[in-house]
């Protein structure tokens, strides 16, 4: 992704530190973190410093690189940041394998990522046929180069269409409560695409009044027969979008797809902190009497999905 | 409404001052507006102090009585401080009839003001109905008795169950970008109802996992054929209950029913100004090159509605 001119990736190796975008400082100051330990890389996921389930794998690797003298410890450290994405356990099961087999950590690791951006540039080759010129789209949460390392799911076919000079005007959810719309506005204005930050509350009236023709959003897991976990309200648009018959696609890489689990019903969903509520940037909003609930994500039933975007292509369950 | 044990209303009448529970503060401190001129209530109605359709008109008909002298200058000041909510012209057509049979302006006004109140509390009794023990509710915005001067709308009947020893608990969506969930939040503290505040993108995953049993939202106006405007985020609500099997009530008085309007589709949707979602009380929480749209309302069509609570009982369309 291009930021200010430059390129950068939302994590990236230099020998044995792996540096990240610190993503809790943006969309305000381009902050890098550096790991240099399994703990740097736990508190990385489980802080969200990092965060989509892409660049979460990726972490992972790395931290079994780091963590490569106790595989099995690294590996139940890393397995308990969080437990959503199914790309982490991949990444974990990825890597221990490769240690088994004695290859270079480190290289192992940086393949592994490698693998994932350029899943994500096909994605977005492949996700780019979905749109003309003129199109307003539609997404939810971060689905970006900051969630994937690079060039993003959800995002990527956004980026192929305006490099192939197609207009297009994105509608971006804030994202409550951890308002990761910011990061999707950050990096569709240096992108230079034209969007519009929106409430979660508003999609539907867009949708409603025909000023959307495409959902896009990413996934953190997807099961056997399609059902998927995405950022809380993800089911909330999907189900609107079906009612006004907007395409309503999911871009991920196959890694996404996991064939141990049948359907949603099986996919775990984290409740997080209620300072994710209560908060914005370590600063109350709200009174320390009020009662809250979190959950981070939800299931998005098969039935809403008009397709898959993923490296192979656009599939329909 | 109880607070700390004593009666409040969302505002009142002290000889020719017309006294209001600052919304603004809230949910922090109970700090009271006085309003001695119609500019005072123009900026009060218009800046928010005092929010909610009904509460609006009783606002503009104290407005009314102060701008007695004039009653067609008053009536265009107060007319153009905020577009949906149909109870402000009601109040102001009623007024300019009184002020015309040379009534007492202030008396009239008060006489609005009980209605409203009589009307919410019948809406509580009749809507109560519909609650039986253990039963989760979710409602959207506040349609308190922050909005209607005593009771609400949408938590009248809440109250009333609460009172009759109904055990419920009431899921409240924090209502970005204003969070006027947090009003809805303090009254349901003050008067001892359990509840949790959710993002508003929570709402749709526990309605899909049966957690809320009904939903019981205000409106700002609805058309001759049942169609209503209401806070932005209230027709994904709608969409998601009927696609959940879950009733969706409307709480109103018949003031809010328009029969000047013949659907939805008539209904101007105020655009607020970018501030309310890139600030909270006065602080930036969003960076300036961040470009916004914020419309304040929906359209929810009547095929969602299950049934309209008012005062006479509760119908359905």
């Amino acid at each position: 992704m291009k930021i200010n001119g430059k390129d950068y990736q939302a994590l990236w190796q230099e020998g044995h530190i792996v540096q990240f975008i610190d993503q809790r400082k943006l969309p305000y100051s381009l902050e890098i973190y550096s790991a240099r330990t399994v703990d740097d890389i736990v508190y990385a996921i489980k802080e969200m410093v990092v965060r989509g389930a892409p660049a979460i794998g990726a972490a992972a690797a790395y931290g079994m690189a780091l963590g490569q003298n106790d595989p099995e410890k690294t590996a139940t450290l890393l397995r308990a940041t969080r437990p959503t994405a199914y790309d982490l356990f991949h990444a974990i099961e990825y890597m221990i394998q490769k240690i088994d087999l004695e290859e270079n950590a480190f290289d192992a690791a940086a393949s592994y990522a490698k693998t994932i951006i350029t899943r994500c540039k096909k994605i977005g080759e492949n996700g780019e046929k979905l749109i003309t010129d003129s199109m307003r789209i539609l997404t939810h949460c971060n689905a970006g180069a900051l969630a994937t390392i690079d060039y993003g799911t959800a995002l990527a076919p956004l980026r192929f269409a305006h490099q192939n000079r197609k207009k297009i005007f994105v509608y971006a959810d804030e994202t409550r409560p951890r308002f990761q719309g910011l990061l999707t506005a950050w990096e569709l204005y240096h992108e230079g695409i034209l969007y519009a930050l929106i409430a979660d509350n508003a999609a539907g009236y867009y949708m409603r009044k025909k000023d959307i023709d495409l959902v896009i959003v990413g996934a953190d897991r997807i099961a056997k027969n399609g059902d998927f976990a995405n950022k809380i309200g993800t089911y909330e648009k999907a189900v609107i979008a079906k009612e006004n018959d907007i395409p309503f696609y999911v871009a991920a890489p196959a890694s996404t797809f996991d064939p141990n689990i049948r359907d949603g019903s099986h996919i775990i969903i984290e409740e997080r902190a209620r300072q994710e509520m209560t908060e914005i940037a370590g600063k109350s909003i709200m009174p320390d009497w009020i009662t809250v609930k979190n959950p981070a994500f939800d299931i998005t039933p098969q039935k809403y999905v008009t397709g898959y975007i993923t490296e192979s292509g656009i599939s329909k369950k």
